[in-house]
């Protein structure tokens, strides 16, 4: 194993270009202080990721995905993540609607583009452009990039969401450095990292369940899933 | 009385588009959580703030300042306060060194520009540029001249600074609007908005011996004054 995370497990394959990842069950939230399991999790969240994945490939955004190899497991190309987790929201919830004093659900004018340091031990604080260059973890250029990437994976994700009667609050990625310098869409697109509310009754089928103790976490997971796979609006 | 901040009051007068302010002795630190007084704050804050912004007019930076009326009270024009304050790092020290992870005393490449939210309850949050445009706290050219103003106060201050033996860690500034729509530097600019580290050893000669307990804070104050006053070098 090169690495254990807090929801997938990383291992080395037969060639170095290329890694496994495995999805777990465990659950974390506020920076890994609450902690549980959430039943079937790990297999919705693979599958859900590589069924977007590869939605999002054909719409012409570059992903490490490869290939799913079982319920749990896939092989994915290895890259450098950057050290920026990327959040986009389209309507104010979680610690935006706290910090700002927003009122959850409130529609945001246009979608805002967040950048977080990827940095377990001090919390993942929130950049400003400026600050993530003079830290030097990313280049203006870099910026740049990820906030069109971002915008660009927000407006097929809300449309292929939008299909299964999901609205899409906000969510979080991260982006890794290929060998060749190029940069893809990494990590995981789930329940886990998305905000995903019925678009009608605005009923939470997501982490927030977990994090906010809703009940019904594992049925908001089957049922994301459930949708997605149909295509079908509920 | 218009209003009674932290650290002074603001009283109408004969004009409308002039104000009276009084600089009181009270102290507070993190977020009104800690309270205090620093004897002679007030009379040395009123009078460095003054000289201060008559140096930035003599040297092309539009302020509020008119006039000083007494030892702890001035006429300034009134404005608008924008609802962002502006902090100008040169040096990594406090909020930022404990968020960001970066050791207190680390000289930053080159001068760091950050918006806060001026709002009491929220704690003054952190705002990226992006989340301040879709808040409507500001528009882009709002934030691009704040930006180029508060970078060409950071120089004159640094000078200024400088030729007294100090160190200009970091500050924090406020902007108004005039009936007119020009953006004016308003508040004030004191040992409690200023970190000031001695040049050559570093003590810390401002709010930050309050915040932390040091000792010294009115000799610090005075201090500071006494070598402002006389331009020179300690
Ligand atoms: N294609 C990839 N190559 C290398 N590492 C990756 C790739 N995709 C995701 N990762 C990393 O795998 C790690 C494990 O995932 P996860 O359990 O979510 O970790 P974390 O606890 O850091 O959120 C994360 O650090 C993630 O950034
Ligand atoms: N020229 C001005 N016109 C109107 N208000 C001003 C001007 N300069 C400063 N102020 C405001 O006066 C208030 C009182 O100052 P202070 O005691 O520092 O308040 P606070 O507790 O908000 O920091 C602040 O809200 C400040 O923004
Ligand atoms: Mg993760
Ligand atoms: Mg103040």
């Amino acid at each position: 194993m090169l690495y254990e995370g807090k929801a997938k497990k990383v291992f080395a394959t037969d060639q170095p270009e290329l890694v496994r990842v495995y999805y777990k069950d465990d659950a974390t939230a506020f920076n890994g202080q609450k902690r549980g399991q959430i039943e079937g999790k790990g297999a919705i969240n693979n599958q859900m990721s590589n069924l977007l994945f590869q939605y999002l490939a054909e719409h012409g955004v570059p992903t490490h995905f490869v290939e799913q190899v079982s319920e749990r497991e896939t092989i994915v190309r290895k890259v450098d993540i950057l050290p920026l987790e990327v959040v986009v929201r389209n309507v104010a919830a979680g610690s935006f609607s706290k910090r700002l004093g927003v009122l959850e659900g409130t529609v945001l004018p246009r979608p805002l583009v967040e950048f977080y340091y990827k940095n377990d031990e001090l919390g993942d604080p929130l950049l400003t452009d400026d600050q993530a260059l003079v830290l030097g973890l990313a280049s203006q250029e870099d910026l740049a990039e990820l906030r069109t990437r971002a915008l660009e994976v927000n407006r097929l994700l809300q449309e292929r969401f939008a299909a299964c009667g999901l609205a899409l609050i906000d969510f979080k990625i991260e982006f890794g450095r290929l060998p060749s310098g190029e940069i893809v869409l990494a990590d995981e697109i789930s329940p886990d990292t998305c905000r995903l509310w019925d678009k009608d009754t605005h009923q939470k089928l997501d982490k927030d369940r977990f994090r906010q103790d809703l009940g019904g976490v594992e049925d908001a997971y089957q049922e994301v899933w459930r949708r997605m796979k149909g295509g079908l609006s509920a």
